[in-house]
C-alpha cells in the first residue's frame, strides 16, 4: 500500500516534471526556435500550461493533500506537505474567469508597452496599465487574508515569505546612504572603459572558462546565445544564455558570471530533493543573492579582476587600460545612466526602491496610473540629481509592469542586500574566499555557499536560510558596509 | 453554446499541442541536451506521457465522443471523428498492466540488445525477445478483432490501415525480380566511389542549399547535428538533423534530402488541418515515400546528380571521379554489404522482406525466437548469395526488434513502392519534374506532391492518397520498372 503521503509525492513528482519541460520549451523559444514556428509554441504552451494548472488547482490534488495529516509529518517531509498545500490553496482562490482576464491583459499590455516605447509616449500604454493595476488588485483581493496588505499578496508570488512591512523598512534604511555615496562618489570619480575589438570566438572561449571557474557544471548544463541573458531549468539540466559585443566584452562575461550564479544554486541542490516541491531555489530574492554574490561581491572584488584582467590580456592583448588597476575602475565603473538593467551596483538598488515605492502606491490606491509618469520622474530627479529626458528612459524602460509582474522588483534589491550579509558571514568563516579569487580560484567561496544555502533548497523559508547562514536576521548594513568600504576606494 | 462536436476539436487541439511538446523534447534530447540531463529527462517525458496517455484512454474523452453524433458528420470533420476514435478505442484496449510490462520490457531488452550486439553473441538478447515477442502477440490479440490477423494489429500502430494481406501480394511479386536484378547488376557493374578531403563546413553549406532547393522552409525548422538523421515535429516547427564524414559527403547530402522530404510533408500539410487529427503525415510508409521520392527517384536521378556534380566540384574541388558519369555511378553505387541503413535502393527492399517474413512468423507462432538467428541466415544466403559471418551484421543489426517496433519494417519498403508509383504519376503529369532538376530547380516535382500527396496530411487513408494521386491501387509494378530500367544503364 502507497500511503497518502507517498500518493501525493508521486503526483507532485509529475507536477514537477511537467513544470521543467515548461522551463525546457521556454529555453527553446529563446534559443534555437525558428522564427515562423511561433504561433504553434503558444498553443502548445497554452496547452501545457492548461494542464499544470488543472493539475495544481484541481480535485484531485484536493484530495490527495485532505488524505494526509500534516501533524504526522516533521521536518523535510513538512515542509513539502506545507509548499504544495500553499500553492494549491493560492491557486484555488483565484477564480477562473479573473485568471483569463490576467492572461488575456497580460498579451494585450505587452504589445501596448511595445508600442509605447518605441514611440516614447505613455498615453499609448496607460489604458492597459490602468487595468493590469485593477486586475491585479483583484487577485490581491481574493489572495490576501485579513491581515495581509493587498501589495504583499501579489509580492508572494515571487517572494513566498516575503512582506513588504520587513522590506520597507530595509529599504528606508538603505536608501539615505545610497543617494548620498552616489553623489560623493560620482563627484570625484572618473569613468573608466576598455576600448579595442573583442573577437567574439575569444569572449566564447573565455567565457567558457570563467563559467567553469565560478563551478559551473557543462555535463548538466550549457551556454547558448539569446537576446537576453538568463537561465534556466533545475535539477540536472540548467542552461544558461548569454551574448557577445565585440566592443563590450564585460558585458559577455559579468552577465554570464551572474547567471551561473543563479543556475549553480540550481544545480547545487541537494539530489535528494529533485522532483519535489524542495528542488529549486528557495525564492526570487535568495536566487538574486547567489548570482549577485557570484558577479558583484566576487567577481567584481580586487582579486578576481586582477587575475581575469591577466587572462583578458592573454585572450585580446590590448584592453586600452594601462594596468590592473585601471582595469579594477573599469569593471567598477560608476556614472550617471536612465536604465536600471545598466546601473552599477552602487546605483541598482536605487532603480528598484523607486520601483518599488511606486508600485506599492499603485496598489494601495495611493497613485493613480495617470499621475505615475511624474512620480517617476519627480522620485528620479530627487534621487539621481537629475532629470528624466523621455518616457523610455524613464517609466517605461522596464518590460515587468506590462506582464503583470507586480511585487517582482523588489526582490532584486533584497537579492542585494542578502549577498551582501552572506559575504560578510563567509568572510568571517573563511577570509580565503576572496584572496584565492586571484589565483582564479573560488572553491572556497563556492564550498562555503553551497553547504550554507544552495544546498538547501526550499527546505526553509528565504529569512531562514539567511538567517542560518549568517547567524542573524538580513539587514541594510552589510551592505551599506561593503558599498562604503568598496567604493571609498574608487 | 459550443457543439459537442466543437467540444471534441478543442481536447484534440490540447492532446495534439502536447504531442508536439512531445517531439520537442525528443528532439532536445537527440541534439542539445547536455550528457548528464539524461535520467531526470526520463521522468520529464514519463510525466508527460502518463498525462498524454490519460487524457487518450480516459473518461473525458470517451463522454466527448459520445457526445458527438457521427452520422451527422460528413468529409472532413468525419475522418477527424473517426481518426480520434479510432486512437481512443486502440487504447483503450490494451490494460494498464499489459502497458506497463510493455514499457518495462522496452529498456531492459534495449539495453540486452545493446550488449548483445557489441559481444556479437545472440545468446544475451535472446531471452529478452521472446518477452518481447510475447508481449506482442498479447497485445495483439487484445487489439484484434476476429477478422484481423494478430501481426496486422501491429503494423496498425504504424499504418493504420495497413494489411499484411496487401501487404505480402505487393512483396512476394516484388521479390525476385529484385534477387534476379541484384545478381545481374553485381556481376557487371563496378562499385565507384568519391575520394577526397570534404571540409565539414563547405558541407554544411552545401546541405543548407540543398535542403532549400527541396523547398526545406528553414523559417520553420532548422538544420543540427546528431548520431542519426531523423526530422520531428510538425506544423511550422519542423527540424531535421544530419551529420558529417569529412571523408564522405553524399552520407551528408543524402540523408539530408531525406529527411526534408519526411520534413517539408509535414511543412505542407494544409494549414487548417494544424492541430487537428488530420495535421500530419498520412502513415508512416506515405511518409516513407515522401522522403525516398526526395532523395531516390528525384535526387539520384541523373539530371539532379549533373547539377549536385558541378556544386561539389565548385566547393570542394577535385572529388575522386572524372566525369558527371562517374558522379552518377558513385551515388548510385551497388555493392555487396550486411548492413539495412546501408543498402542502396536496389537492394534495400531485399532486406526489409527478411524481416517482414521473419517478424511475421515470430507472431503467428510459426518461427522460435530460438530459431531467427538461422532462419534470418538461411534466408540471407537465398536471397544475396553469401553467408552472414557474425550476428551484429545479421540480426543484431537493428534496433527496432529490441524497442517493440514489430510491424515497422515493412512501411519503408511499402514507401519505396509508393514512391514508385508516385513517380510514374507525375512524369506523366508533367515530364518536367524531371528535367528542370537539371537546372538545380525542384518547382514542379514539389507542387505536383504538395497538391497530390503533402496537403492532404490524414484526410485520406493511405492506400486513399496513392490511389487518388496515381488513378489506380499500389502495385510493385512501377518499382520494378523503375528500378530494371535505371539500374540497366548502371
Amino acid at each position: 500500500m502507497t500511503s497518502p503521503f507517498d500518493a501525493l509525492l508521486a503526483y507532485q513528482r509529475q507536477s514537477e516534471a511537467l513544470r521543467r519541460i515548461a522551463q525546457r520549451l521556454g529555453w527553446d523559444h529563446e534559443t534555437v526556435m525558428p522564427a515562423g514556428s511561433g504561433d504553434d509554441r503558444s498553443e502548445e504552451m497554452a496547452a501545457l500550461e492548461g494542464v499544470m494548472h488543472a493539475r495544481g488547482s484541481g480535485q484531485e490534488l484536493g484530495d490527495l493533500l485532505s488524505a494526509v495529516d500534516p501533524d504526522q509529518l516533521a521536518g523535510t517531509e513538512r515542509r513539502m506537505f506545507d509548499l504544495i498545500q500553499t500553492d494549491f490553496k493560492r491557486r484555488q482562490k483565484v477564480p477562473q474567469d479573473l485568471a483569463v482576464a490576467l492572461a488575456r491583459i497580460t498579451s494585450k499590455s505587452h504589445r501596448a508597452w511595445t508600442e509605447a516605447k518605441a514611440a516614447d509616449d505613455v498615453s499609448i500604454f496607460l489604458p492597459m496599465l490602468s487595468e493590469v493595476v485593477n486586475l491585479a488588485r483583484q487577485k490581491a483581493q481574493v489572495l490576501a487574508d485579513e491581515n495581509t496588505p493587498l501589495y504583499d499578496a501579489l509580492l508572494q508570488d515571487f517572494e513566498p515569505d516575503g512582506s513588504s512591512g520587513e522590506i520597507t523598512e530595509i529599504f528606508d534604511n538603505l536608501r539615505p546612504h545610497l543617494v548620498d555615496l552616489r553623489a560623493e562618489v560620482l563627484e570625484r570619480n572618473q569613468s573608466v572603459s576598455l576600448s579595442g575589438h573583442f573577437p567574439m570566438e575569444q569572449q566564447r572561449v573565455l567565457t567558457d572558462r570563467v563559467a567553469r571557474v565560478f563551478g559551473y557544471d557543462m555535463d548538466r548544463g550549457r551556454i547558448d546565445v539569446a537576446v537576453h541573458p538568463f537561465s534556466s531549468g533545475s535539477g540536472n539540466d540548467v542552461r544558461i544564455t548569454t551574448r557577445y559585443d565585440e566592443t563590450n566584452p564585460l558585458d559577455s562575461l559579468y552577465s554570464t558570471i551572474h547567471e551561473v550564479g543563479h543556475a549553480t544554486y540550481e544545480q547545487n541542490v541537494d539530489q535528494t530533493y529533485n522532483f519535489t516541491s524542495l528542488g529549486n531555489g528557495c525564492s526570487m530574492a535568495v536566487h538574486e543573492s547567489q548570482s549577485r554574490i557570484y558577479e558583484n561581491q566576487l567577481a567584481r572584488s580586487r582579486p578576481f579582476t586582477d587575475w581575469l584582467f591577466g587572462q583578458m590580456k592573454d585572450a585580446f592583448g590590448d584592453l586600452g587600460v594601462s594596468d590592473a588597476d585601471g582595469f579594477y575602475r573599469a569593471v567598477n565603473s560608476v556614472k550617471n545612466g536612465y536604465i536600471r538593467t545598466e546601473a552599477d551596483e552602487l546605483q541598482y538598488n536605487l532603480h528598484i526602491m523607486l520601483r518599488y515605492d511606486l508600485e506599492r502606491a499603485l496598489i494601495a490606491g495611493d497613485l493613480m496610473v495617470n499621475d505615475l509618469e511624474a512620480a517617476w520622474n519627480d522620485r528620479f530627479l530627487a534621487d539621481f540629481g537629475y532629470a528624466v529626458p523621455k518616457a523610455s528612459l524613464g517609466m517605461l524602460q522596464d518590460i515587468h509592469w506590462s506582464e503583470c509582474l507586480i511585487g517582482y522588483f523588489p526582490t532584486y534589491a533584497i537579492g542585494n542586500i542578502y549577498a551582501a550579509c552572506l559575504r560578510e558571514a563567509m568572510l568571517k568563516d573563511a577570509p580565503n574566499a576572496i584572496y584565492e579569487l586571484a589565483n582564479g580560484r573560488t572553491d572556497t567561496a563556492r564550498t562555503w555557499l553551497r553547504e550554507n544555502v544552495q544546498q538547501h533548497g526550499r527546505r526553509y523559508k528565504a529569512q531562514e536560510v539567511i538567517e542560518k547562514a549568517t547567524g542573524k536576521a538580513a539587514s541594510s548594513e552589510p551592505f551599506v558596509r561593503y558599498i562604503r568600504e568598496k567604493f571609498a576606494q574608487l
